[in-house]
């Protein structure tokens, strides 16, 4: 690890650690970006022509970096290499020695392909960390299979589980087939410096997107322990069994998200009393019918018609503030356009507003970790290539003339 | 941090990292798991009189842990204590002088009335990491409110965007307010450690449950800043708009989850041209009415239609087999049952068995990144103050007529 090149972004824990990011779309970039968050400098590279695909993708502004790119690759830096080109492979190694991390998430074989496989990258650093997103893992019997985030929720069991019980698998809104793995990888990668610091041991890293989807529906497998058949889909309800009320309840003015969702949690059978305060029914405390989960259970049409009829009474916002006031779990079904346009996520420094140079402000999720009370702060996703100069001076000692003979070459 | 308790458990890469974990349920639970898999020494720290209301939750064994529990507690070790004590207070002290991180996710404000808050710990460690997870960011209006899973998926986006579009929001099935909460909160606590390495530095971390899922829906966020207005609910298909074919397919037999999904990327126009080619309409290859997304997306449902006469004469897996080897992106939805039985997980080490000592064998998903090529291994969730000797021991260095005498008090 090289200290010489400190930088100041994120909470600062990973300063002078160096990543090579070979990663695209969102799986690996999303790794590399929480890395970027935490200090380390991630310097992405990219082909010349166009680079990351994910800087075109997703109704891109026209002739700019789209959103998504934007989304996943704040705080990075950005270099191009024509990897087709002996000379661009041979600077990549070139980089790669001065790496402590290098990260990839192209198709099955495309690394090895390209010659910069493990083998070929640890021959010129013995002491790298080589991380790698694939689809399906070494050994399954479709590891040369391509893999989506929603292929990766396909095959992982998320579907399954997601929607209505009478009707056809949903894909949950959530990238967790990208996001979810990506996180999974920084977790080891993060583990992994942290042993090399004491070994000066590199290792590799591999995750493939459908084992990582196991890690978050674990709920599911204890349904799948306890009832040794499939978890079900359950709706907005829970996949281990009513303990009602328990889901969503609808509220004015009646639009596509004015909903609240509302817990009463088996473990504290206080939530149930409050509730039935709150709606005016304490006649019911007590009431045999009603006194614990499993005989709610047998009358769950019931209360959530009681519930219902309760909280059509007000707003969703009312609804979570009253509920929630009364000390039982309630939550308002926020969409994007509320949360995009709350003002306390943006003092809390959750939503950052990144100043980017064609793209204009730009306020987006960042890293929601408070180190010290706050958030680190994001800097602008990097256009294409834009910080060769200071990254082949200060990793390889590169003056200005060399860099624009690269280019000129058509090597960068 | 101590070096003369190293454990060879997981991937090694924590050995010697001390957590004092005084977590519950799964937020916490699941981010100091995956610390533990990487080699940590994790004590969870729990109440006598039951532990952690996790092991008593979602139809457990009867007279027997959860499976619930032991899939959030592998790895582990556990002490009881009574914080209600002021002895049972004092001695969480002395074990936190000696931990490297403590972790806690109780309700809002009960850990300062323990006595057990940062500033509390701060002072007997200067130099601890101190890590929370709270249901809602401190400053936010909701800062006292209580949260679960599901009021974190409801207040941080993710249920308005999953679900069939003119349908109410859907609960993912994966347990992201909790697990995804869990992973952002290791990444932040793996960086704290990296730099008190460097520094000698401890830190305070706080993450909401809330704040969270505004990292898992990012692309929501770009529908959102595309189009200035709340992202949709899209069932099976794409937030970011149709590019079909894109979704799910029926299968034979026809049951729940028999479906395959199929994706055509728009960065690769060969997909769709392979896919015309494996349902032998090549007559369309070429065809101004289908040759490239904008155009497909106004026949969408005809497309689909074609697709699915197609998929019908297969069942899942073999649709699978024969679209992914045609070199497009696909996915079998495939369930609990079919995942928890699939040999294959259990022979590249991504589900593994623990030998539980009164649950006996349970086969569960472990740590899926593997470490030079092998996942780490886990062991068996403990016992409700399984490790007391062990740990007072070696963290206290207590002989067992001391954790006798602390046991016959009433202390632990």
């Amino acid at each position: 690890m090289s200290v010489d090149n400190m930088n100041s972004m994120g909470a600062g824990c990973l300063n002078g650690v160096r990543i090579l990011d070979l990663t695209q779309f969102e799986a690996g970039p999303s790794c590399t970006e929480a890395l970027a968050w935490l200090g380390a400098e991630v310097v992405k590279v990219e082909n010349p022509k166009g680079g990351d695909p994910g800087r075109g993708s997703f109704a891109e502004p026209p002739g700019k970096d789209s959103w998504y790119f934007l989304l996943f690759n704040a705080s990075k830096k950005s270099v191009t290499l024509n990897l087709k080109d002996p000379a661009g492979v041979a600077l990549f190694k070139d980089l790669a020695r001065q790496a402590d991390v290098v990260v990839e998430n192209f198709a099955p074989g495309a690394i090895e392909r390209l010659g910069l496989g493990y083998d070929a990258i640890r021959e010129v650093n013995p002491s790298v960390i080589y991380a790698q997103v694939k689809g399906f893992g070494e050994g399954s019997p479709y590891e040369n299979n391509l893999a989506f985030d929603m292929i990766a929720q396909a095959c992982g069991g998320v579907m399954s589980i997601t929607g209505e019980p009478d009707q056809p698998p949903v894909k949950p809104g959530t990238t967790i087939g990208d996001t979810g793995t990506g996180m999974l990888l920084a977790i080891s990668i993060l583990g992994a410096l942290y042993k090399r610091k004491e070994t000066g041991q590199g290792e590799r890293l591999q995750l493939a997107m459908q084992d990582a989807m196991l890690h978050y529906i674990r709920v599911a497998f204890a349904s799948q322990a306890s009832f040794n058949k499939a978890a079900p889909r359950a709706g907005a309800k829970l996949l281990s069994g009513a303990n009602p009320p328990c889901g969503i309840f609808p509220c004015k003015p009646g639009g596509p998200n004015d909903y609240v969702y509302i817990y009463t949690s088996r473990a504290n059978p206080l939530h149930w009393q409050r509730l039935l305060e709150l709606i005016g029914r304490e006649d019911l405390i007590g009431d045999p019918n009603y006194e614990n989960a499993a005989v709610r259970a047998e009358r769950e049409d019931d209360i959530d018609a009681m519930i219902s009829a309760w909280t059509r009474q007000y707003d969703k916002h009312e609804a979570m503030r009253l509920v929630g006031a009364a000390g039982i779990p309630a939550g308002a079904v926020l969409d994007t356009d509320e949360l995009q346009n709350d003002q306390s996520f943006a003092d809390r420094g959750i939503m950052q507003t990144m100043a980017h140079p064609t793209n204009g402000d730009f306020r987006m999720p960042a890293w929601p970790v408070r180190h010290n009370g706050a958030a680190p702060e994001l800097t602008a996703a990097p256009l294409l290539g834009a910080n060769a100069e200071d990254v082949f001076n200060s990793w390889l000692n590169m003056d200005k003339a060399a860099v624009d003979k690269l280019r000129d070459d058509g090597v960068i």
